[in-house]
């Protein structure tokens, strides 16, 4: 999106290594060519700079080039109050970019591609990039502090290996319970959603022997990506709720 | 999708005139397509049929063609416990494409495609039937009984006129309160998402003289389509939780 310099905010844009105030750095090429030709920033317009890892901050824009120089001048910490992790099978054709998009805009810490029985993540080695990008592109047009990580392709045991013992476990499922229900009290929260073609039983049996509780999302049968961004939808929903939050959530 | 026949689930088609039990009628082309092609459906194979409006048949395929006959079995009507209607203002590029999509899959009873002050839906007259199209293979994937209607484009007074007296009415909004409890007690609910560059706020101001509660979906922005579709599946969620359900929600 093109806009005029007259209605632009300040640009939010990723710099992973974002040091302490005073640093100087360039961005990285597809910050740069979004700050100056989309945001059409001019040397000394304020912006905003985040690692994507929770650190906040304001900026200045030094100099417009393929590599736009800027100089960081206040950072902040923006600390998490909880996560979601969502571990997804894979679903069909293209419909994992959204996915990915869809997940980073709702504040979703971690994707995990979940290999399954019945579904393999195919073709993920080749879209990694792909995804990243759109996970930074989300990062910038939600004005977020944490960046959407994508993990795997992983399998089920190596996965559950990994999995903390604190966090609350949830499996998208028809006939399951109310999510509410099963986030309350949670802070860290991990859900699993089965890929196009259903997890298959032993699957579902395992996850429940480990405390994943079955929830339902909707009155009627949900496409992998659908079930993965209602879930992800339905957590921040419930964050800003159980947080008593005034948050931005949204849209104007 | 292609399936083998041995693991076809009977197919669930779209037949906007049902009729009752005993009747005989010819599938519109792409239903025909996907039953004979997609399902692979034979003469005396079981299938699903649905209005679209809340009545759903059993039958019959009599005969394979570029219109399939099928026979009219048993027909049941599935009521609503409660319904939502979205009024959304237009997201950018082709992104619509998916809101209808995620919508329908969701059980939305309504997209109101609203024009306002910042974006009207220009290319809405040109698209209708893809997302019609769109609605009805969302149905099919979901096994509803009820399609997304598709309203619209719609100016903000217009539709405020045609607007039910009981019906809740929610605001997706940076700053809102909960959804959760902006839902508790409701049946119909209506809820305004604005467009990519946001709603004007005399708009605003309108919408909470008429009662619409600010709600906020998430902790950070959200694109218009995503907000759609948050508000969308929070509710379902919702839904779910309030009518003590163990309907066939998320994916097995």
């Amino acid at each position: 999106m093109t806009r005029s310099r007259a209605d632009a905010a300040p640009s939010w844009v990723w710099a992973p290594e974002l040091g302490a105030a005073g640093r100087e750095l360039d961005l990285e090429a597809d910050e740069s060519h979004y700050v100056s030709r989309v945001c059409r920033a001019r040397p000394d317009d304020p912006l905003h700079l985040t690692d994507g890892r929770g650190r906040v901050a304001r900026g200045v824009v030094l100099a417009i080039g393929p590599r736009v120089r800027v100089r960081v001048d206040e950072v902040q910490a923006r600390p998490r109050t909880g996560s979601l992790e969502l571990w997804c099978g894979a679903p069909e054709g293209e419909r994992a970019d959204w996915l990915v998009e869809k997940l980073a805009e709702l504040g979703v810490a971690r994707l995990v591609l979940l290999d399954t029985r019945r579904a393999a993540w195919q073709r993920a080695a080749g879209r990694l990039d792909r995804w990243q990008r759109l996970s930074v592109a989300a990062l910038r047009q939600s004005q977020q502090a944490w960046r959407l990580e994508i993990a795997g392709p992983l399998a089920l045991e190596p996965a559950l290996e990994a999995l903390g013992a604190g966090t609350r476990r949830l499996l998208a499922q028809p006939g399951g319970g109310a999510l509410g229900a099963a986030l309350a009290g949670a802070g860290d929260a991990v859900g699993v959603v089965g890929p196009s073609a259903g997890l298959h039983e032993d699957e579902r049996e395992r996850l429940r022997r480990e405390d994943f509780l079955p929830i339902g999302l909707a009155p009627a049968r949900l496409r992998a990506e659908t079930a993965g961004v209602a879930l992800a939808a339905g957590w921040a929903a419930w964050t800003l709720g159980a947080a008593g939050l005034d948050g931005p959530g949204g849209r104007p």
